[in-house]
Order: C-alpha cells, then sequence, then structure tokens
C-alpha cells in the first residue's frame, strides 16, 4: 500500500538541491524555499522547471509577477534555510544579503549559482503546479560549497568515498 | 550572452540525483541515465518528473511501453554509471544484478530506493521532452549511500560541515 507515510519515505532518498526562488513586488519581498527543482530541462530553449504545492501562499503572487531570482542554496545557507522555509513571510528575509533586479528578481549572494528567469510555462500535476521557467541569466561562485537535502537533512557534497 | 558552454557551467553548481530509468520489452533491455529527475512534482497522486532530450533513441521505446522501473543511483552504482550511459546500448545491462516485474518493469538491486511507475502526461519543454510519471510501488534501502552529480563528477554525501 502506497501510504503518504511510505512515499515520502523512499522519496528523501533521493538526493535533491534546494532552491529559493523570490521576488521583490512593489517593496514587498515574496520567496519559497523548493526542493523539487531541476536544471537542464531544455537547453535551447533554456529551461530550468520547479514544483510548487497548490496550497502555496507564496506562488501565485510569484506567478502573477513572472520575473523572478533563484538562488542555488549552499552550504553557506544552511543556517538561513529554514528560516527562508519557515511560517512567518515577513522573517523570511530578516538579515539576509540580497540583491535584486530593475524587475523585481531576488537573489541571494553567497550562494552556488543564481539566475534570473521568467515563466515559460504551467502544467498541472496533481496536487502540485509545475513551472517550466526560461533562464534569462545565469552566474555561478565556484567557492562556494553546494548542499542538498536528503533523508530529511541538509548535507555537504564529498569526492571520492563516503568514509572519510 | 548565454551561451550553450555558459548555460551547463552554471547548471554544473545545481547538484543532482542520479537515476535509471529502465525495462524489458520483448526480451530486450532498454535504459537511460538521466540527472533531470525529480521526486514529489506530486503526492496525491504520487507522481515523479524527468526530462529527456528529444534526440534520445532510447526514451521513444520506453514511452511507448509505458510501464517503467526507475532506480535512484547510489555510491554502489558509481562504477556502472558511466556503463548504463555509454554509447553501446547493447552493452549497458552487461554483468548487472537486475530485478524485472511482470510488466517489464527494470531496475538494479543494491540501489538507495527504486520505483515502478507508468507515464503520467508528457510535455514538450524546448528541446527535451518532460514525462510526468506515476508512482506505482515504491521502496528504499537505508543502508545505500546516496550518490549526486555535481560539476560534472559523481560525489556522495556527508552530514555537518563539508571539511572533513
Amino acid at each position: 500500500m502506497l501510504t503518504d507515510t511510505a512515499l515520502r519515505e523512499a522519496f528523501s532518498h533521493f538526493p535533491q538541491g534546494v532552491v529559493l526562488v523570490a521576488a521583490e513586488i512593489d517593496g514587498v519581498r515574496h520567496g519559497l524555499v523548493a526542493s523539487t527543482f531541476t536544471v537542464g530541462v531544455s537547453l535551447v530553449p533554456p529551461l530550468v522547471s520547479v514544483a510548487v504545492q497548490h496550497s502555496s501562499r507564496t506562488w501565485p503572487a510569484l506567478r502573477e509577477h513572472g520575473h523572478l531570482g533563484i538562488t542555488v542554496l549552499g552550504d553557506r545557507q544552511r543556517g538561513i534555510t529554514r528560516q527562508l522555509a519557515g511560517p512567518d513571510r515577513e522573517r523570511r528575509f530578516e538579515g539576509l544579503d540580497v540583491e535584486v533586479d530593475e524587475h523585481g528578481a531576488l537573489v541571494l549572494r553567497d550562494a552556488p549559482a543564481w539566475m534570473t528567469v521568467r515563466l515559460h510555462d504551467e502544467v498541472r500535476a496533481g496536487d502540485h503546479d509545475l513551472a517550466l521557467l526560461e533562464v534569462l541569466a545565469i552566474d555561478s561562485s565556484p567557492a562556494a560549497e553546494a548542499m542538498v537535502f536528503h533523508r530529511s537533512r541538509f548535507k555537504g557534497l564529498i569526492e571520492g568515498d563516503v568514509a572519510c
């Protein structure tokens, strides 16, 4: 029987990178943290995707704005990821070093990679919406260590054997 | 300028889990390795997604078959991942310990997680097709170490600080 608990447990064995999708709209910062992000969905045009729950209260504003920043969260963001994903939406960006472009796309500084995107298409996928986003600009910082979410924990990456 | 090279370089900073999508069809084993897989695209119904290039010669057979196995590749599969993704399609499964269900869904043993899925929907996404797959059964092996593809290398995961 494919219960919700069994499904979440099994899904947790797939390591996923974590991103912040964010924009500043009319002076207010909106952002959501997602572990359902994928790069390389297409190269021509350059597309990435993210799945967002229908119940999200943040996604409608971001979708409507259409011009968004995506930050790939790394080891330096480990301590603030839970704040960014927290229930108090007013406090999500408190004390954070952000960069906002002229169209409101918001990214964090000191992250492994960041990009600005615009909504390309959206597909209903069960209890989520799957957004296809076209990459307008992208950059990365090789010095910033990566991070993944795996078995309900944030983890770093290591080359070679796992044991160390 | 968003060149193909710049795009691939920046995308490589996003760590991605790697899966094998496979089936045995009329006695022949077909499989492709993808780093564009995402779990938790939906919970009700349980959906996962994978993006496959239009140029793939394997995907048309898998799509047509519709009933597929997905194996989350882990540290134990590190040595065989390049074989599974290799150009010689006849040799991709050579010497591997596989399990095939009565509908032909093929998974590898000793992996962190595996599932059987059926095609739920498919969306054209630029130069790829984005397949939404419904999870029919799923299981995992907590003892199997995870693996991600990051900056063109396969890496293990580590808890706590990255340096060790």
